[in-house]
């Protein structure tokens, strides 16, 4: 068996010691003689398992005590109309900051609920960068102000947190969770799917303020309230058991690792490496500006697209798999989440080099 | 390493081999050098697993072509919304059956949205029989029928399908579809957690007539909106990629022991052995009507409850876990889906038998 470096955006490469502790547990956990995903989630072996990873989530994320941390389905999609139905709490207008693809999914359901103020948008320079908070258009009366911090597709990452005061703030954070050190006090809600830097898709994180949950639009479902959900710690209904104890895994390796401060030397790291292949080459390009460019997602184009084939033909071949790019911006994209090795990049930096040796 | 015999009444026991393959592909399905968690649900490894759970799942429930097939998340919970959401298709009233627990939590859930009759009920017995189909009030202008076949809590199972003409039929067949052949044509919608007998927590299967979809309530998630969901092969969004790979397999382990049909022969003598030790007894009692007595979930009470906790902890020395029964009923509660090997159920009725003639 040889594993390829997989740079897919997600459902994502999983930490390797993660993979091979459930491999070695999926018949017996622990000694109970049942796998993760045969357990009934209110037993006690899959109560300690699920406590253990919120534990060291809070303990990851230095997540204060007054939020809570909720293990749920759906995505973010599913968070998409999540958000407004609960946190309108009376009002009717809120604010969004559209950074691209994600972020205008985001904005199309939230219509569904509340009047969308788009405070501020990067569509003018073709969501290639962040737009400064002094130009941002808030409303006065927003129930929140929704942003996303990194987009998946376009490859742009908020470097600051912008700071709304009283409005709270909230946050897509599915491709950029877990990748450094966040002040989660900044926040009044965070979600992330998990198919990126936590754990298998199907899986979604969120963390929210207490004070904000407890009031929801007529007409929402049960299984979109946040308060029903906090109120039984994640066990309303059956909760994604085995995606929750992986996820769990992944906090473990993550802390043996020294935790999100030595995560964000090891992403800099990386990121700093392709980007400095792509900058130091008139052969691949990336149009963002470089003061938001992601740790995460790096999207980059040949300066001969007639070569993106021969590329990703090449590179598979050489365990560089799921290289190309969304068919929105096209080209390549090499995601780098915390799963991601740094022999990956240094791999792909190499083949990079020899490519543009051979064809450029 | 010794597995258990887990009566756990979901999530629950998985087919060993199913769990053995799973093990042996952990770190690298099919020579893609990736697991199938780190694989992007649009690629093509993870399309043709994708694709060939479905084919199978149509094949053993003999699927007809004008019924689409769903793998959501969210569990019956989100369900017990999705379903008024989207077939009221502009009617006010829905018929329900209650027969139990699960039927109740459904019930409560569609008067949200709904007008909802209790077209009929069996709490007059406390909810030990299915109410016969002459006695429910049905409404003239219901948009839907909606019934649990089988309770998961109580242990009662309709023998029968409801016939309700052209009034769509709708069941929550969590707890016993694939235990047995079923007529799909005879229904509008049938849906089912997968934790019980399809596969891991965290995924949801939905079989809908296409012509019953596409028409939602206002203020609908897009999420909760099964046309979206059909229109995108159900990866409108990163779907449940793990669970759905673990249902094709039992899928496939399903066909190998000859598909529905032979799995209703093996159910059926397994529950038969088990209701003939407890009916054979005075020691042991089970309170449901034998006409409706579940195959898949056999609750049952001891003579003398005092003996409750030694009955369990002697089991569980044996490794016959997960035996209490659910607090709202007491006692005991065996689930034996398919999963669970006709030597659990021997296993069972063997320590039953030799702890009665200790104790009783």
């Amino acid at each position: 068996m040889t594993r390829v470096f997989n740079f897919s955006a997600g459902p994502a490469m999983l930490p390797e010691p993660v993979l091979e502790k459930a491999r070695e547990e999926m018949l017996d956990w622990n000694g109970t003689g049942m796998s993760v995903m045969e357990m009934s989630h209110r037993g006690k072996a899959f109560m300690s398992i699920a406590e253990a990873a919120e534990r060291d989530l809070r303990t990851l994320m230095e997540i204060p005590d007054n939020y809570k941390v909720l293990f749920l389905q759906g995505g973010a999609s599913a968070q998409f109309a999540m958000v407004p139905m609960n946190l309108l709490r009376g009002k009717k207008r809120v604010d969004y900051v559209n950074t691209g693809a994600w972020s205008k999914k985001a904005i199309e359901e939230a219509r569904k609920y509340a009047d969308v103020n788009v405070a501020a948008s990067s569509a003018a320079d073709g969501f290639n960068s962040v737009p400064a908070f002094e130009t941002w258009q808030r409303s006065e009366d927003a129930a929140y102000l929704h942003y996303t911090p990194n987009e998946t597709i376009g490859g742009v990452e908020f470097p600051w947190i912008p700071e709304t005061g009283d409005v709270p703030l909230v946050a897509d954070m599915s491709s950029t969770i877990l990748s450094r050190p966040v002040d989660v006090s900044r926040f009044g809600l965070i979600y992330a799917g998990a198919q990126k830097n936590i754990g298998p898709a199907g899986l979604t994180i969120v963390i929210v303020r207490e004070d904000l949950i407890g009031e929801t639009l007529a007409g929402t479902p049960t299984m979109f309230d946040y308060k029903v959900h906090a109120d039984n710690d994640s066990m309303y209904n059956t909760p994604p058991t085995y995606g929750w104890y992986l996820a769990g895994l992944v906090f473990q390796w993550l802390l043996g690792l020294g935790g999100l401060k030595a995560m964000a030397q090891i992403n800099e790291r990386k990121a700093r490496k392709l980007y400095d292949a792509i900058d130091g080459s008139d052969f691949y390009a990336n149009p963002v500006d470089p003061a938001c460019r992601s740790w995460m997602n790096v999207p980059f184009t040949l300066a001969n697209p007639d070569l993106d084939g021969e590329f990703l033909k090449e590179a598979a071949a050489l365990g560089l798999t799921t290289l190309k790019g969304h068919r929105s911006v096209g080209g390549m994209r090499a995601s780098i989440y915390n799963a991601m090795p740094e022999a990956g990049v240094s791999a792909l930096v190499d083949f990079m080099a020899d490519f543009e040796q051979r064809k450029g």
